[in-house]
């Protein structure tokens, strides 16, 4: 079967031929620039939104539930869980998404897992061309799943149209993740395990600190939703968040500048990734930076002239 | 003055002009670049530590003790504190910098803060200029202090010959720092506040994390060290193992690739600039992206030959 062939039949729903175009974006091979190539101009109807939050607050089954209510609703869901990949294991130490497997039988549901193995320092870099692919299979919604720690937590606004922040209590410090500046980022906020005693503590201290400060989505009010995988509580409330944030942004014309702020993500990573393979392969211009022959602003320069002197085949 | 006499001032050690050209290097003007150019292929003696850790640690505390000791034996310190600034106060939340004060009134030690304020996801880009700058004037050692939270705790890795990870009981949590990867990153590790109890159980879950993991150092046995303020225990064997580090990576060559990694770091920041400028200004391309002309691998291709073209004066 042709490339053209797999991706028409990937467009056109067939599951395991989405995943073997993952796999091939997953590569970054040149057989993933075709497939990008291909999809180009494709989709752009989907809900594209973000889940993020402290390790052990909950993202998979909060995930897993509102994928199985939307999909039971006749709309259909696309899962990208990003596990960070730790070097002292050489593997996933995050088994929590395991979970999300059982809503991944139902009809309209599709999983797919991103290793992050090739950088500890960010999310997948495929993690966009892989949202792009299922958007023009024409999922409804996609959603990309990371753990809240580390880089990618601030990556991931640039990757999606709405933001989701999952807290519980007794998950991870929100102290910390104040100060590292993700709590503004958010556009909406899910206070899990609302059955437990601190849920409400939580969803107060969110409340005080949204009222502090100011949102970046302007007019739009962030809610903070309690859910609760025990009581099934919340999960309704959360999707029509979602799609209230959805019509916001519609509506503002903030879908705009979104869709350019995910547009200018792939591209910067793009340039990052054709600089990086020109300087895994030619050592002078840093060596000269390292020996003081240059200074990094005219390595910069020149650099970039050479890059963009190079035959697209060997970029 | 002109602003060869203001940089020969401060590289023989005048700490106003000092001041004066760490600020001219911050406000990454056109004067920031001439001054990169009159530093460039000086230094390259001084020692340069990082040291990183969650709020709370006692980062501050362990470095102002260590620089003091560090300068009675004669040795001069410079340290370049790196505030986050959230957007909520508009202001720098972390005041326990304001310790270190009392060291910098001793001789032979310069502090210097450096606010983050232009992008709540990395480090000052200033910082590694800032470092050359006290490395040309000829400190011995100089330190980089981070707080461990957020994109930058990852970056700091490639701006330093020597890592120090400081950890205490209560503060932070391991685990997510385990799970961020950075764990693994550090040369040093220091518990601090070896007067409370929770102290050892601390390096002894360092030491096992440790002993499951493939350092990155090679051949380098990451020492911990316990520490406390309350009895002055620790400092000197800190002082010890940053100097054995160092003597570590000379004997090994290893020197020679962290210094590598530096000038990499700063020529990558460097080609981020200049495509961050050219995205400011022009927005066809990411226009193009967003909607469908042009996949991202064919904008950053024109991008490098745009901006490449450029002349100099508009980089």
């Amino acid at each position: 079967m042709s490339l053209d062939q797999l991706v028409s039949q990937a467009l056109s729903g067939n599951q395991r031929a989405l995943s073997r175009v993952a796999t091939i974006i997953e590569s970054e091979s040149a057989q993933a620039l075709a497939v990008r190539q291909l999809l180009r101009g494709k989709g752009g109807r989907a809900r594209i939104i973000g889940i993020t939050g402290p390790p052990g607050a909950g993202k998979s089954s909060i995930l897993a539930s509102i994928a199985a209510r939307i999909s039971l609703s006749g709309k259909s869901v696309a899962i990208i869980a990003v596990d960070p990949t730790s070097p002292i294991s050489g593997g996933a130490i995050l088994g929590d998404r395991i979970r999300t497997s059982e809503v991944s039988l139902r009809p309209n549901v599709f999983v797919r897992s991103l290793a992050s193995r090739s950088r500890i320092d960010g999310l997948a870099p495929a993690a966009l061309a892989i949202i792009r692919l299922f958007d023009a299979a024409g999922f409804d919604y996609v959603f990309l799943e990371t753990v809240g720690a580390g880089q990618n937590q601030f990556e991931i606004a640039n990757y999606v149209h709405t933001l989701v922040l999952v807290e519980a209590p007794g998950a991870g410090d929100s102290v910390q993740m104040l100060k590292a500046g993700i709590m503004e980022l958010a556009d909406i906020y899910a206070v899990n395990k609302a059955d437990m005693p601190g849920a409400h503590l939580v969803s107060r201290e969110l409340r005080a600190m949204l009222t502090l400060g100011d949102n970046v989505s302007g007019d739009w009010q962030p809610p903070i939703v309690l859910c609760s995988s025990e009581t099934g509580e919340g999960f309704d409330a959360l999707i029509q968040a979602i799609d209230d944030h959805g019509a916001h942004l519609r509506k503002s014309g903030s879908i705009q500048e979104r869709s350019v702020r995910m547009a200018r993500t792939e591209t910067v990573n793009a340039v990052q990734k054709l600089v990086e393979r020109f300087l895994d392969r030619d050592q002078g211009l840093i060596a000269a930076v390292a020996d003081g022959t240059h200074t990094p602003e005219q390595a910069a320069g020149k650099l970039l002239s050479r890059v963009s002197q190079m035959p697209r085949s060997e970029t």
